[in-house]
């Protein structure tokens, strides 16, 4: 099955480039609310998921052992921008649970945020692992190995502890058979598992309401939820879609990016959870349906979601960011209850 | 229509994500030789068609007026990285045509080259117009306006005669009818025409040959292309990809990516051009697409085409960019002749 065209750029009178994709909207019991394409194929969450990933960190007693809080719960859940404020979160998260940023296995790259990286190349200094986009959920899997006296080397593995505990949190989030079959390896080289938009959007909407969680795993979701939506700079960074759009309605949605055109979101006074993948990994696209999903539920949020105007380096008007009439029948329906 | 998926990328055993499109080969009398995808429905060519854009700079002796040669003719082709060679022609060219920097219109940006952008960001320099990937062009433009006495100002207007004769050349070579419907306005702020990839590709067979073209034409085509393939490095920069395929095979092609995934390539020794587009406008894609191409009429630039391997941060080996059945089946089309 191709998945439709949900997105076009439009320039001058004509259509120049389109986006295609798949979107699930589902509710905490696992029904299916809307959908647009083929909300059961497989896509991989890649970073999506980090606020699912970050459960075993608060489950184990890793955060309470250390005397973690909110920051560090966030920044475990972030694609962050790596600002001097992220990079000393995650240091501190770190020394808390005895360990140094030696021990990241998530590789290096400049930091996502332009003007820290400008200002970085200006100083002649060299990015480091603190300043990977996922050093925050790497810092986590460490302490909860550190917590519970596994080995922090190898961590990253399918087979360490830590892997392991998160693929089984996964599995009764989502409902999925996590098989090798389906893993692949992130780009900060931990395990990730392919999933349909269908369960990964239920799994966010359990993830918002608790429904269907015992009090523990609901109490650390809602705790996870509020520290993120409490601390979004760190979620993701200054001027990022995330980080504005929980700004813009606090405490009431929580969204995550992923590469790919990876998108997944709760939308917690509806009740619901949202996934989807464009399938080409156009974040340009992926994040234009996000902010329509949420629009549609929040109107307050209007202003994020275009039909947007494209412009060139002059500042002239080129052309349109617009949803198609799929996506509209999609969201028409996701509202339709 | 919808066009075929031609580029899919894998992750683990899955395809993660995927690139449809479009393209066309055909000869120099217009015949189409293999096609995917609806190679009759217009494309924006964007910067694909700057070496046909700068047939005029050659034909109203511009480019002989003042003093010009294969240098400042490549850079008028170029969508350059900004490197202090780029930038010291383009203002060249302008100096010899009696102009300053001042009278570009295209807008500023970094350069592209990512190692001139960060020694600039070092020494606390502001990229300037020239910086910008298309001044070559304006240069051009400019230059051909200053050579006939007419004004420069509003040069990048539909209605100046500098595009007027850039829009009557476009339609001699392409054969297409070029309306203000299938006006769109370009990055760089001047016209940019839809016109389908078929008709493209077949302009650039009749670049590439001079088949059809009066002989004066002809001359002038002939000399861009050398210029073009000469001066490679001008026309994209350090390490780019139009850049390093000339070089592989000099002489033999002429190439120029364009933006939201154009490509258009003149294979001068089978009489053939091509063109493409990928519908959701990624680089990765058409590159990968143009790759394929030339490699199968130049074998010796296989190692350009992958299946090239997907790397992380920290370089580990986690999937494929590899071509579907369908772009395969239009590659064995092409040269089954």
């Amino acid at each position: 099955m191709r998945n439709p065209i949900l997105i076009e750029l439009t320039r001058g009178s004509l259509v120049e480039s389109a986006h295609a994709g798949v979107v699930a909207v589902t509710r905490a019991d696992g029904g299916l609310v809307a959908a647009v394409g083929d909300a059961q194929a497989p896509v991989f969450p890649r970073s999506a998921i980090k606020p699912l990933q970050a459960l075993p960190f608060l489950e184990t007693g890793a955060v309470q052992r250390f005397g973690l809080g909110p920051a560090e719960i966030a920044v475990a859940c972030a694609s962050h921008s790596g600002t001097p404020r992220h990079v000393g979160v995650v240091e501190g998260l770190l020394a808390k649970a005895g360990l140094t940023p030696a021990a990241l296995g998530c590789g290096v790259h400049e930091p996502f945020d332009a003007a820290v990286a400008r200002e970085m190349i200006r100083r002649g200094e060299q990015p480091t692992s603190l300043h990977h986009n996922c050093s925050g959920k790497h810092a986590a899997m460490l302490a909860t190995a550190a917590h519970l006296g596994e080995p922090t080397d190898g961590y990253w593995l399918p087979d360490h502890p830590v892997q392991v505990r998160i693929r089984r949190v996964l599995e009764a989030m989502t409902g999925c058979s996590l098989s090798p079959q389906v893993c692949g390896i992130d780009g900060c080289s931990v395990p990730n598992w392919a999933m349909p938009p269908a369960a990964l959007a239920g799994a966010f909407a359990r993830f918002a309401t608790g429904a269907g969680l015992t009090p523990q795993r609901a109490g650390d979701c809602a705790r996870i939820f509020a520290a993120c939506t409490a601390c979004s700079d760190l979620v993701a960074g200054p001027g990022r879609f995330d980080t504005l759009i929980m700004q813009r309605l606090p405490g009431k949605v929580l969204v995550k990016t992923g590469a790919e055109g990876v998108y997944c979101g709760a939308l917690r006074d509806a009740g619901l959870g949202f996934a989807l993948k464009i399938e080409d990994g156009a974040k340009r696209a992926s994040e234009a349906v996000a902010a329509h999903i949420i629009a549609r539920f929040h109107p307050e949020a209007q202003e994020m979601a275009p039909d947007a105007v494209l412009r060139n380096w002059r500042g002239l008007d080129v052309g349109r960011v617009r949803a198609t009439p799929e996506l509209e029948a999609m969201l028409t329906a996701s509202t339709a209850r």
